[in-house]
């Protein structure tokens, strides 16, 4: 009983499927965040539901570790295999199964990335929404209930997982939730999933839910004198019922970067970028009613456009801020944090990050998904230096506790991993036992992901 | 150790707020449905959250069933104590404690009931949408996930519950969720104790979503040819994207029903009922295109009003259909049925409903929330007549496979109770196990609503 039996019977039963060739043990091992290269001793890439299975079955045999793997890119060692064992790599179960269109539904594999599905279902009319800044998987997605700009009107894999199929810590196969879009048949095991991050259950399959292409579409970026200019302009969008599709925040640092990164030449002040949805007469009437809130908020000029390419290039050009934050300090790495509280309290939640950005040596950006309260501080850290990572944690600390002062989370979209244990207990009480009772119950080896979301020993 | 002996125990901690009168107990022993009055032993009225948490503790140490109740109305005999024990009548704590108008939240007390959350919302020119027939409590609504008329637009409770307080089966009490619009700290416990009918926690406080009121609502009913032709225009409307805020069928014996009992004059023939919410224009908009779809299915022609009383009086006719129904033979009992399909099946999962109904020698309507693809077969029965009670369960079961069949659920917004227990196994599978697991985690005694959702032994 043990990793190494493990990865022996793995290797008879998996073949060239199973890894422990340095390379892929290395990549596996990689992430943008401020853990080291954390390799697994192996890695897996199954192609069925029961293969999933067969290999959890015989993990547990062995107490084998097994980190489901889907692109990496989650931001808190989410996906890094801590404790050893195996990377489950999901990019081989990448097939999109079936589109309803009919009903708006898709079936596909967990590997499947967002960018995929939206290529795949172009010509139907029809898209789905989540949209991370990585081009992540679906699996993965789900398993952080991941959202991204288009939230704030469309939801996040919450509202846009309709069902899934999953094997749990046994290797028993189960499926949770229908294609019919309501059920109050017991409980919801599908939204106890989804949010899971790999610990109670290996997700095979997702019905995931599609909206229709809006008939007419516009983008604006819109720049304000000032940070609270820009944020009480979001609040009052958003309070007005204005249906904004998204709504993001930009602070000066992140314009500057973004100019820089992607060849803009946008006035370095902070922004609100927004796109309407609608029919050409509710888009029309959306931004009208937008432009008269953002005037009484200092708005210093709109540039607007409904033109499909240059859209999709301001839109590219958001998902990569990250990149083009980190890209003004070549080398560096970037810390960010993840926070998301009510909207009345936006404003000072925002504020007090900003004033902590201005007193502490590092360099810091701000943007995020305000239309739903949340949003994210970048740091620039010298990947040498442990004095940044002190910082950047001490300053994303005083973040964290303001966000639960002001009645938020610690994470509004990123997820828990293994960087936000320390703040679970803060945020649920008494709840965050029950989680690990349901842990201990639905995975009681402790094979699932071990050391992520809850603490179990 | 007996339900005697905790009976006596809360008599001493509650005083007269701890009942044994036969009228009280029978009370919470009625029900809208084919169960026979089903008294509990006892029924105390608590007033706080501390007080639930000691009659928990205490029924636990006596292993006395605890069976929440709100007002009710639940329709598959969730709120009986068919094992005898205690009824937990939460009408004693029905305080708003704050409506967050800038957040568009409000905390209230499970006791409140919807009717007079809007009531008390009025003022604010805000509303929660979540609308059952009956005027239930919220905590009774987040207890069975209840929808309604504005779900294809608003959402169930699932989504409109951002956060809960709740009492565990072991005393404890904890919060799930925040009132920020995303997280994506751990497992989603309020969704899991959303839907869960008592048996796994006391609902004692709750955080609900309001929305602001429309600019502009318009209403309209439709009769339409045949029930294929109502349905499908319903299918096409959703399928359109046409944002529509309530789209009600309406089948003609229920049209005759709701003419004799609320003194309307509608053509005796299927219908839609519709709302549109929005701007002037978009409301016209909507209704205009909603107008040709219809018109394409053979709609016979159309009655609009945005008359804000004309409204109100056809709503709250909607909301009584089910007494409208029963009160066609005085002194009968109804028995009603509770589907949901994909959209694309919605068709012929009506038509096969309507072909039983034509078939038998019961009268039967159907009627239903057909923009989520729910809706439901009321059927009149003699109460003395257990003919009748066969007959109808029989046409109930055949539903009720048909719409597993079909892709999708036995109860898309009543509820498991006890009346769809045995449809469990078929609909979830193995899922169903996993229920019971977490059950029996929390639950350990098996005190809280025993032989509801999920089988215990
Ligand atoms: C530049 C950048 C921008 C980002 N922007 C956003 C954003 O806007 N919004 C947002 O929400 N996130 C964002 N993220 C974070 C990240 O993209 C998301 O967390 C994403 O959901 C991770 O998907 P992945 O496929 O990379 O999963 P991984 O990182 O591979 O895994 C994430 C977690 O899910 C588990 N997992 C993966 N697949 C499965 C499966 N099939 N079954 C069970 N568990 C599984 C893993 O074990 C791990 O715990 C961003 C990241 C980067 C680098
Ligand atoms: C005429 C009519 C029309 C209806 N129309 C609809 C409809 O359109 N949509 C719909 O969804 N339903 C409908 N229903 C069903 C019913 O109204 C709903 O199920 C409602 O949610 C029940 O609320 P209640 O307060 O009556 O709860 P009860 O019937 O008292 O209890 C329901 C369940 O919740 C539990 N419960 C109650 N309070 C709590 C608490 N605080 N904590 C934990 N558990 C609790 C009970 O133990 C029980 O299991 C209708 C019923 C009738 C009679």
């Amino acid at each position: 009983m043990s990793i190494e039996n493990a990865i022996e019977r793995l290797e008879a039963m998996l073949g060239p499927r199973l890894s422990t060739a340095a390379a892929i043990r290395e990549h596996h091992g990689r992430n943008e965040t401020y853990y080291p290269v954390t390799p697994p001793d192996a890695v897996a890439f199954p192609e069925t539901t029961e293969e999933v299975a067969a290999i959890v079955r015989l993990c547990a045999e062995e107490r084998c570790p097994i980190v489901p793997w889907g692109v990496g890119t989650s931001l808190e060692g989410h996906a890094l295999a801590f404790e050893g064992g195996l990377s489950l790599d999901m990019s081989r179960m990448d097939r999109i199964l079936e589109v309803h269109e009919a009903d708006m539904d898709a079936v596909v594999q967990p590997g499947v990335t967002r960018k995929r599905l939206n290529e795949e279902l172009r010509a139907t009319g029809l898209f789905f929404p989540v949209d991370p800044g990585a081009d992540a998987t679906l699996g993965g997605m789900a398993a952080t209930r991941a959202s991204g700009t288009n939230a704030v009107r469309y939801g996040t894999m919450r509202e846009n997982v309709l069902a899934l199929e999953a094997v749990l810590a046994d290797g028993r196969v189960i499926r949770a939730g229908t294609r019919a879009r309501k059920s109050s048949s017991g409980y919801d095991l599908k939204n106890l999933i989804v949010g899971s991050e790999g610990t109670l259950a290996v997700i095979t399959e997702l019905t995931v839910r599609l909206h229709g292409q809006p008939e007419a579409v516009s983008a604006a970026t819109c720049a304000f004198e000032t940070v609270g200019g820009a944020v009480n302009a979001c609040i009052e969008t958003i309070q007005s019922g204005i249906p904004v599709a998204r709504i993001e925040f930009l602070d000066a640092a992140s314009i500057a970067a973004f100019n820089d990164y992607a060849g803009f030449d946008l006035p370095v002040r902070p922004h609100l970028f927004l796109e309407f949805h609608g029919s050409e007469a509710g888009v029309a009437e959306q931004a009208a009613r937008f432009g008269e809130i953002a005037d009484e908020h200092g708005a210093q000029g709109f540039r607007w456009t409904s033109d499909a390419q240059e859209r999709n290039r301001l839109w590219s050009a958001r998902h990569n801020a990250y990149f083009a934050f980190k890209a003004q300090r070549p080398g560096a790495r970037a810390l960010t944090t993840d926070v998301c509280v009510p909207i009345s309290r936006l404003a000072e939640a925002i504020e007090a990050a900003a004033a902590d950005i201005a007193q502490s040596r590092l360099s810091g950006s701000i943007l995020g998904h305000v239309g739903d309260g949340n949003f994210h501080v970048a740091y620039l850290l010298d990947p040498d230096s442990p004095e940044d990572l002190e910082e950047a944690r001490r300053l994303t600390h005083r973040m964290n506790l303001n966000a639960l002062a002001l009645g938020g989370t610690v994470t509004g979209e990123h997820g828990v991993g293994r960087g936000k244990i320390p703040y679970m207990a803060a945020e649920h009480g008494e709840a965050w036992q029950v989680m690990a009772q349901i842990k201990r119950t639905l995975d009681p080896l402790n094979i699932l992901n071990p050391g992520k979301v809850v603490q179990i020993n």
